[in-house]
């Protein structure tokens, strides 16, 4: 699983942006308020049933903010907290706890909400020979932490940028004039380490891209009973996306289907945050 | 109302920020399909009911990708689209268009969620002497747009930052040793531009805070039948606002109450994306 | 007051900035001339009377160079120095010392100049119920760091910014069409945790900015008899501030007014560096 | 002489920075207060006589906010104005010029200020064979801008970093184990392009500096009787330097006593801003 | 294939950073020798035979000095030059022709440096079925440039970073246990829209690696009669990879064994720069 | 000699522009494959004879992915290592090693690439009073690294920028009309710590730039026969550097003619990797 201590040349600039962004002078009331050096103690509280992510981020916003500062986690991300648990603990500077709380919530809440959005796609769908997985619907300059946030709550990742996989979509086969010539063209100049994905929306196409040797077909919009046909005709040559509007209430008729992949966006673009709060507790014996 | 245009120092370097996560090799299949430089025209449609924000942010968008591009708002931010409407056209290289569609539609989609939702507040509170305001839970990174989104949407800003406004919370007040010491050491400290505003959860903070000369008073997750007792012991001596886990469901009985303002954290930290898609059209005459 | 320490996600990327600029591919004297690992230790000198600032600043300067340079503060930002006094030490690797000397300088003596400055100011009018404040005429780039010098010398920030304080100038007045129009304006958008303040030029200005509500009127270029009548006929009903050339020569006189403020653009725009320099000394025992 | 159109490499930067300084979420009052897109003309005034320096700069300030703005020089740097002279104007779009404002202006009278207090001192010494020149007593971030603005009044620049000029001072010659040594050392290992200089107290160092073949040879904080010895001592076999405390009181007397430079710390750490105004004016034809 | 135009977003960084680099304080000599402000003309002449890439780039050098400069290219990336050949022509501003000289000559000569040599190895393949890609061993800073200039050679694009393709290594099959428990591993957790490929060194580990499934197989640093086994072995099942040390004295025997691709580190991590120089011509007339 | 340790302000940057370049999002390979926290150790050795360079670099490289990582060099920067020889050690948690691999070594393999070549020009002008220099040729965003491993392999540095030295071409010459009016323009405004060079092409030349005073005088690709001749001429009066396509074959004749200086592009322009490779060993025990 992608691993946030393993990517600090990327998640340490998301974070130093969001803290000039909180504080591009300061925390006046702190500086106005706090007077002397105090410590305090203070507890991550889950207020709802959820699955945690984003802990390590939440740690470095309090660790670029004061190297002092301890933080000890209590559960590890990907773990599911009911209403009430202590999910962390944080100690030390007064100034540094406060100064870091909104923005360490604010990374939290957020991912902890895709992680436990995701959770409940994956629980819909349990037992089935169906993956799950997240779309490039991310929150601009978040991408990255969001796809970590989708793999904590049990799903999978789908190409992480244009970069990185090649997805023909329609505007792609007509300006080519063809699934075929797009699929030509694509396995002819990209990379041999990236796979084809070839988007459909009729089972022409799908014909077609079987034809064209696609390793991957989407299958855009379908109805289960489409997407039934769809299967059947690509038999086990081409891994199977479903990809459309997936919803809760319709994925697990989707998985029975038989595609492979179920896409959705709404785990990235249609976040929840979770709610969590910061306790500051009396005893400050970390 | 706070200005796109006025504020390209900032917001162009999101938009960079954005476009180098999601091409940090460039458009591996667009760079594979599409030959020559065909041209293409598209338009931006509303797949549902809403309020439109963005708009200036996705011409950023095409712009910093090729400056060449044409883009047309056929509506403008702040106000409502139907299902089925065009909000803008964009037209020129195809390349271009295809680069950018889903990062000109990731921020489209989240500031128009965000300004459709505060328009639900401010039309449940409608004739009532009262704001809808958003807080700092916003998504890291994208402050500044949320805002102007929520401004947008007919709602108000609060501070923007922890540097450019007094909110004394719960733990200063215990640091400082109490809510008066706490607005005294603020009133001494702050820049005189600033207002002060104390958090309080009982009416005896209430009564203190007033007595302190706070400017503003939260009251900070109070029933609305302990908010009205609030707003009379206050008696115009002080600006109120109401915060707390607000809904729907329970702004109007809140507005009733008197208070000045309403802060929604929802507005930004639990944003339902609202449904727009890029379609291509085959008359090219922009 | 702010803190230097609190504020290192701004404060380092200025410290980087200048040793970039005075080192783009080195020290060449140092990297020829030490030959080896030595160690020295160095005191910084006050070389004149003055109120030193910026001694964290330093402190951070030579520790981006090499984390293991020992600074050891002999007084702290905001006190007096006089001739010949030590104010800090620093020891460990020579060629860091050297490299960071004149980077270290430059802030320090900039810093201390505007505490001493500022200092001077607050001296002339002791006793008497009136705050010197600095302005937004600092030197680009250094905004954080000047306008805490200034409180390090016992002066009041004003706005940090554009964003966090409403000043409504004489060409506002002007498009928004008159005091009462532009005053209303900014109370209805504005957020409501910002004090609005209007500047005046003459008496009817005053009168207008009183009535339109104002909560902060400044007198701008009014001779102190000007500024006595204005001041009675605001009568308490809002903060005053007094602007414009000030100087030692008349802060006195315009304090006596019954002003609530005195800005003073010289305290940044116009600053003598305190003269401090760094002793090399013999003993190395830090 | 170094020019400000040839270096918007770096100048953009510092610009940039500058605005995010002073706009991290927009100009409050400017968003409130001016509606719709009216345009403005306003000119830049003297307030006093001085040497002109930063237009290049302010008119990029304009132009990085808003591409369409007029920006009409009516001097050129490094000519003199006398007080209520025009020196430069501005039309456009009325948010961008009252945006532009303050820091147009933090930049014109801080370069401006530089550049007319070096031509007090060229004045000073005018005809007699010596260049007046700055050091790397700079505002940290600003070198660039700062040393241009003594080229336009009239002086000269020493070396720009410590990259790319060989000075040994006290403390290396110390390291090293005497001057002759100092400059062995760099002699073999500095790029061949630089110079080298070497500070001297005494005479003893200046002969020694002599016969060590250094190219320059600067006089610290001598008297003139002094200085006078060791240009003698000197005859022509280097380049002579004088520093220390350097003021308009003592220049030409040291200009006397036949160095061929002095340098002046103050022309850059402690800068007297000019007095430069932006008035708004009724005639919009620009 | 990859496009400068459509990368700018990352190219313009680049280069501004090649031009700070160069130009920390300005061109000093330009700056002191050219007077007035005088136009030039210069041409882009190949002083050897070979496949010229990089003219967006230096296009691009000399468009971020000055937007005015003219740029005309004779040529287009991929085509060869013979020695003597025009490639393109520069025109304007003297001081901007001058100073982006060598920046854009260090471009162009290094990346047509690659493109030539990447095409003498297509050259030697010519009519077999197999393609020549680069590897991750680029100049750090220049991947997406260097891996544009062997697609402009001819030649094929493995992955981009460690990112965007699955290549399971001697260390991680030990780390793993085995290959067919890192395939598993690999296909279990990366995104379906990668291929796997496993690094091998014996036949036993081929037949592993078929037999787990593996999309790619590479054989490192195998002699050639070992990969025609190899070949043999795979059968078809998966695309095959040689790699290691290879030359253009191997590369035609490799090619006969019957892989499908042929990775060379030389192509990146020891370029020979194709010789380029820029001749300043008399008649202006672009 | 330049020091990378005293140099992290910068090369810190360089080595994160790196590893965002190599990932984007994380070692896809490796966060599928290796679980648990494994800790390994490896040896980098050396696969040919060369002057190793680089090894801070690489240091550096680890410790920015995990702090935590030991790296223990065996030669040092600037040593000779023979083909089999461990040049250094580095030990500590097996994720981070995997991915700092290619990093690492895209850095030394150049750089020491570097230093061995500059070592071979050098070997052959031993005992010679020249020394070899580097050029402005080098590799866009890696000067400071490259000019670093040219003194490691016992060359010398040439000016670092364009603003570090005055060197007046060709072009700069027919601009100004002359040589002498070029020299005499520069002299007058450049910092007098400059030294000036002038190329020539022709003795005519050569003896217009002696009597202008230049310090340095470049023969630009002359045969050795007309170097002779320009030694002869300039007689002591200037330092002089021969430059143009120098090669290994030549150099020493070169050197011969009594040029002070031999500057030669390919050191930098043409490099060929040092065969470097980063072996794990099972002894855990670092």
């Amino acid at each position: 699983m992608i691993n946030i201590q393993d990517n600090l040349h990327i998640v340490d600039n998301i974070i130093k942006t969001a803290l000039a962004e909180d504080m591009p002078y300061g925390d006046a009331t702190t500086a106005c308020v706090i007077e002397g050096n105090p410590v305090s103690r203070a507890v991550f509280v889950a207020k709802q049933q959820g699955v945690v992510a984003g802990l390590d981020v939440a740690e470095r916003v309090f660790k670029l903010l004061d190297a002092g500062i301890i933080f000890k986690k209590r559960v590890a991300d990907g773990m599911r907290a009911e209403k009430g648990d202590a999910i962390a603990e944080v100690g030390g500077n007064t100034s540094a706890i406060l100064k870091g709380e909104r923005t360490a919530l604010n990374f939290m809440q957020r991912l902890s909400g895709i992680a436990t959005r995701t959770s409940q796609y994956c629980e819909k769908v349990k037992g089935l020979p169906v993956k799950i997985t997240d779309t490039r619907k991310t929150t601009p300059g978040l991408r990255l932490l969001e796809k970590y946030a989708v793999k904590a709550g049990g799903g999978y990742n789908h190409r992480f940028s244009l970069s990185d996989g090649i997805l023909i979509k329609d505007n792609h086969i007509k300006a080519a004039g063809g699934i075929k010539k797009a699929v030509e063209l694509a396995r002819g100049k990209a990379p041999h380490t990236a796979r084809i994905e070839v988007e459909t929306g009729t089972l022409e196409q799908v014909v077609e891209a079987v034809e064209s040797g696609a390793d991957i077909i989407m299958l855009d919009n379908m109805d289960t009973a489409l997407m039934k046909q769809a299967v059947e005709i690509i038999g086990g040559r081409a891994l199977i996306e479903a990809s459309g509007n997936v919803s809760l209430d319709t994925v697990y008729e989707i998985a029975l289907t038989g595609v492979d992949l179920i896409s959705v966006g709404e785990l990235t673009h249609s976040v929840k945050a979770m709610d969590i709060s910061l306790k500051f507790i009396d005893d400050k014996s970390c």
